[in-house]
């Protein structure tokens, strides 16, 4: 009935990584994970990783993602602010692409603060969740607080995702068949039979 | 295999209420919403919405409420800062005990902005989760923005969480019986008989 809680009779605290905050069922988003955070994230039951830096991962969070079954996916983005770097569109789509598979989820994405790079991709997940853009970029903003960035905004403006609702809808034509879009129309009808036995028989 | 998004084929967009995050699986918490909001909130699937504030709750939100079967948990908590209202420990108690009851799952907590009171209230949610103070007022901090209050942080850090702890355990109690704890372990030594058939029968 109640919320699954840690009993804390032997004292155990939680330590979030830095900047951590749940994004939907299933979707973290955070700082750099450290050591002390391993036992927090132990918590969420991980199955994947986004990591979104290009420096290799450091060899006690790999240790703890094979002790821990948690598959890394590495989109190398470039975080250097001098000269900047624009953020690019292509790896940006291939972890959307990651991140909506539920087959990868629970998933956490980070990079180095949970700002920046993170901020770009949840905000792109936004947009294809239909959230208007108003709602994408105040999230954005209060996670990325006083570091926000303009380009990060126009990034996140600017970037399309017919070619991501292209690629869903492929994957689910491949699953599912081509009378995908019909078999749903025809299930709904039968929920509706279901719901209302007497009405369905006149 | 992929996350449900709605179909924007008619260009609906989703505006979320300000301030706006998810807490936990089925537990969100904003500012105040509004009725551009309430397209976004029917996404959620409410089954309740917590509501800190003293004031009437508007007509028009009652009337969301009633057409989508949402029940509304009302807790008047002043918001006035001069002079400064203390936040009600028996109060934000109560609050947390309808707030933990997973059958009031999906729920939205909010007040106007949703950074003091709602904050509060999340701060002790993560109390009893066992997480560590310097993730709970981080989490805190970030929802509230520059408008942090150093009488939050004390009042969350202060906040005694042992008699929340006997209600729940009361409650597991009462639904459960009192060899809850030791049925607990015997369901835990049958899974492991059921993962390992071969080694029960030795």
């Amino acid at each position: 009935m109640c919320l699954i809680m840690e009993d804390d009779d032997d004292g155990v605290v939680l330590v979030s990584p830095s900047n951590f905050s749940m994004v939907e069922d299933g979707i973290y988003r955070s700082g750099f994970p450290q050591p002390e955070n391993f036992g927090f994230l132990k918590t969420l039951n991980l199955r994947s990783i986004i990591y979104l830096c290009p420096e290799p991962y450091p060899e006690e969070n790999l240790k703890f993602l094979e002790a821990n079954n948690i598959k890394l996916f590495q989109f190398g983005i470039e975080g250097k602010t001098d000269p900047p770097t624009p953020m690019p569109k292509d790896t940006v789509l291939d972890a959307l692409k990651v991140l909506v598979d539920v087959r990868n989820h629970p998933i956490l994405i980070h990079c180095k603060r949970g700002k920046h790079r993170t901020g770009c991709l949840v905000g792109c997940l936004r947009k294809v969740q239909s959230w208007c853009l108003s709602s994408v970029l105040e999230e954005y903003q209060k996670n990325a607080g006083l570091k926000w960035r303009q380009r990060d905004l126009k990034f996140i403006e600017t970037f399309d995702i017919v070619s991501l609702r292209q690629c869903l809808l492929s994957i689910m034509y491949r699953y599912h068949g081509y009378g995908f879009k019909r078999r749903r129309l025809l299930n709904e009808e039968e929920n509706v039979q279901k719901l209302k036995p007497q009405a369905a028989k006149v």
